[in-house]
């Protein structure tokens, strides 16, 4: 066949598995937001009937075949070869594994997340430390079959930002411990904000109201974009032109379903703002964890937590909440929006002390995976680290080491991303305030304009490019995390009034 | 192979089915009340694909062979004969026509749905008519490769209800215009009935409210159901446990959204209440139009609009609208529920004109197909029946023949079954009647104890048995139009105290 022909095949092999993502994204979403539960094992059944559908058009070999000889062109370039090597990548990472212990593995990942339910539950971290033992020397194995030079952890780290390696994340993280320690010991010393005006009742009806209101500041369009309820928040699409986010109402923490909004929103728009042309492909669905979070976090964080962005905003908020509000100014809500204090969970942490629950996770997986930690007391390693870097130990391992999830499902390696995401995000709005006026676009109720920024820096090349060649076009450097950390460093040291 | 195995391929084949049904049914749903509009293009062109493959899975000549071969086995019997016999009697309509000229045949529905929708807008049924003689032509052709012993008209009226003849509809739609016609007369001579206080403004928000109530009340679960907001409300499902109904809320028509939600939830009782070993097979998806509106019908007209429904639950509805309520009187709000007037559009039509809109539709049909009326001056022939059989003409075309989108879409066969699903009802519930006190248990709040009873005689079945069957073992006798027409008959002369 000519290469025309060839490319032709490929990308309708392309667009055909886009239908089955379509049809399983949605079905997602649905399981997730409104589906009634007593359906759920009818649904399940048929949607693993799709699920392997897709998984057999996925791993066709005669595709396998087609991919190579593309590769093997040397007169297919640019966007046609990189999407081609992504995908490439991305199955014969499933395909370098016997699909017997694909299913195996599969089966270990169910019980595991059992085990580790049962040991929240308890809070006894005993149940689960078996199965844990048993997720790492599976993915060993796993990873133990792919053809890559990378060292095990940085293959895992790879996975989920394309191109970072422990020896740049221990630049990043031991950059990130050097200055954020001892800020966050002095902040802890310094004079507590008060929050207990966003703590209390806020009626989920009102709530609801000024969400509409909000999400037409956010310019987050009926016509591209909906938003439901559900019990995780989340952001999913079926498409550029189609995206869904979701939020979380809680009667006493106003704030929650707001921020969390403009965190998926941020999400929302990078999928919206991906080329048309690229729309329903892995230049798409396939932008990594870290650039992904970059985009949600700036949203919440640079934007949704600025002053600007609350001199708009603040007044509607007063107007809707009187009682709740009342003698509370905009400096003093902006400052309970933004308090710090070293606390527990990861997922309710602050922006100031979040980047140390991640540092702890990553010392601890690289650790496990370089074989100087064991699974074996690493309840009591988790709590010596938090009382190491945050100063603060739980009473339980369900707040402790059993909190999260990821491990449970063999998940290695992702939340490094989190904290790449914030530190990204810094470096972009840094040199988005070269070019726009920020401030003054959210005083004014131009946020479009600054999502209009991100896109053409940063969201229409999708995963065409990345990380690293993103940042160095967006901002004419490599990634620096001191942009990030003199971020934090301000920030706080005015909030807090630190010497 | 054996039985067995040629059993467990065949059912193996249908749930694989199941699952591309219930990603296209949900892609439906979803379509027609939450996805952003800017996606249509996009999901459109993935629901076609996945459409596709379903059809190749639908068509595959080896199942035609297997259901062949298992046709042809004798030790095959019950329901598994049944089951094959429907799938094979449904595929082969498919498969007796040539690919291209069924390719043609949808392009030329969406040209005549084009055609009919500019010609409403300009109320010029001109504009339609050359469109309209096109699909009728069309029909004929495609329905001619069919191996049928049947008439063509009577085969599309077996389409939409197996077993149903013009000379069955005949022997139905005379009695109806015997009986009513003049009925109609006399209580359009008759004193007529306020209607006003539901004519009036009903807040949105708090219908909404009063819908919870009235959803409990049906005891319309969501572990099993679900409703959400549409255009034109509609049912659907993904299985007999995942239920979805739709409504439309209007400000100034508050019984609008009521008597469409009982309606809806009617047919959302018959998916749900289809035996369980049934679900994801065409056993339930593919009961027939006059069945499904049988129990549409039965809910809202039987029990939705009589008097007993109304002691339980007119307290909480005047409660929450005292305003508009203000001295009307349970009677009096049941007499504007069920008033009677004869009127231009089917879909507003009450009660007891009803049939009448469908006897016309019906005598057009059937004079189309046998050649006795043309497409050629047929809105004239439109409205000389409505002003024979309805006293009525309609001023526009709009109102007159161009108001329903069934024959743009090639639909023929399918409006007789609308009538037909209401004198069945009259049937089955004078037969429930016999067996459980009804009014008891809709004035006690016992709705449940209704649908269950619609479930042990009617729903449990599905369609593995049709129509006429199952009217035998639930009411013991074939159908007989004249408990309806007996029913309107008393109904109506009791509401306008005729002599």
């Amino acid at each position: 066949m000519s290469r025309e022909e060839n490319l032709k095949k490929f990308y309708e092999w392309v667009k055909r598995m886009s239908a089955y993502q379509m049809a399983l994204a949605l079905i997602g979403i649905d399981k997730q937001t409104l589906a009634p539960v007593d359906g759920s094992a009818f649904r399940d059944e048929r949607t693993a009937i799709l699920s392997g559908e897709l998984f057999s058009i996925e791993t066709d070999p005669e595709m396998a075949k087609l991919r190579k000889e593309l590769l093997a062109d040397e007169g297919v370039t640019g966007d046609d070869r990189k999407m081609i090597e992504l995908y490439d990548h991305e199955i014969n990472k499933v395909l370098s594994v016997p699909k017997d212990e694909y299913v195996a593995f599969d089966l270990l990942r169910n019980e595991s997340y059992g085990a580790w339910l049962k040991a929240k539950n308890a809070s006894d971290y005993s149940i689960f430390e078996p199965y844990l033992k048993k997720v790492i020397e599976a993915q060993k194995k796993m990873y133990s079959y792919r053809d890559s030079s990378l060292d095990l952890y940085d293959q895992m780290l790879d996975d989920f930002e394309p191109g970072m390696t422990r020896e740049k994340y221990d630049v990043f993280f031991n950059r990130v411990k050097e200055r954020l320690v001892p800020l966050i010991k002095k902040v802890t010393e310094a004079e507590q904000i008060d929050t207990s005006f966003i703590e209390c009742e806020y009626p989920v009806e009102l709530q609801k109201k000024y969400m509409d209101y909000m999400l037409e500041y956010l310019h987050f369009d009926k016509s591209w974009g909906y938003q439901n309820e559900t019990e995780h928040p989340f952001t999913s699409g079926l498409c550029g032109n189609d995206i869904r986010i979701t939020t979380k109402y809680l009667p006493e923490r106003p704030m929650s379903a707001l921020l969390s909004t403009i965190h998926e929103s941020g999400h929302g728009y990078y999928m919206h703002q991906v080329a048309e042309e690229y729309d329903g492909t892995i230049f798409n669905w396939g932008i990594s964890s870290g650039m992904h979070e970059s985009q949600s976090r700036l949203c919440e964080n640079y934007l949704g937590r600025s002053a600007a962005f609350w001199e708009a905003n603040y007044p509607k908020l007063k107007e809707m909440f009187p009682e709740q509000l009342k003698g509370v100014d905009q400096e003093h809500f902006l400052a309970a929006l933004n308090a710090s204090e070293p606390s527990l969970i990861r997922t309710e942490a602050d922006e100031l002390t979040y980047p140390l629950h991640i540092v702890i996770r990553y010392e601890i997986e690289r650790g496990l995976f370089e074989g100087t930690i064991s699974t074996e007391g690493l309840d009591q390693t988790w709590d010596a680290m938090y009382e190491k870097y945050l100063g603060i130990k739980s009473p339980t391992a369900r707040d402790g080491i059993l909190q999260d999830v990821h491990w449970a499902d063999g998940s290695f390696g992702y939340f490094p991303t989190y904290a790449l995401g914030s530190a990204f995000a810094a470096q972009f709005v840094h040199a988005m305030r070269q070019q726009i006026d920020v401030d003054d676009l959210l005083r004014n109720s131009h946020y479009d304009v600054i999502m209009n920024w991100l896109k053409e820096h940063i969201h229409k090349y999708g995963c065409r490019y990345n990380a690293d060649e993103i940042m160095r076009m967006a901002t004419g450097e490599p990634f620096d995390p001191d942009y990030y950390l003199d971020y934090l460093e301000d920030k706080y040291t005015k909030l807090y009034h630190l010497g």
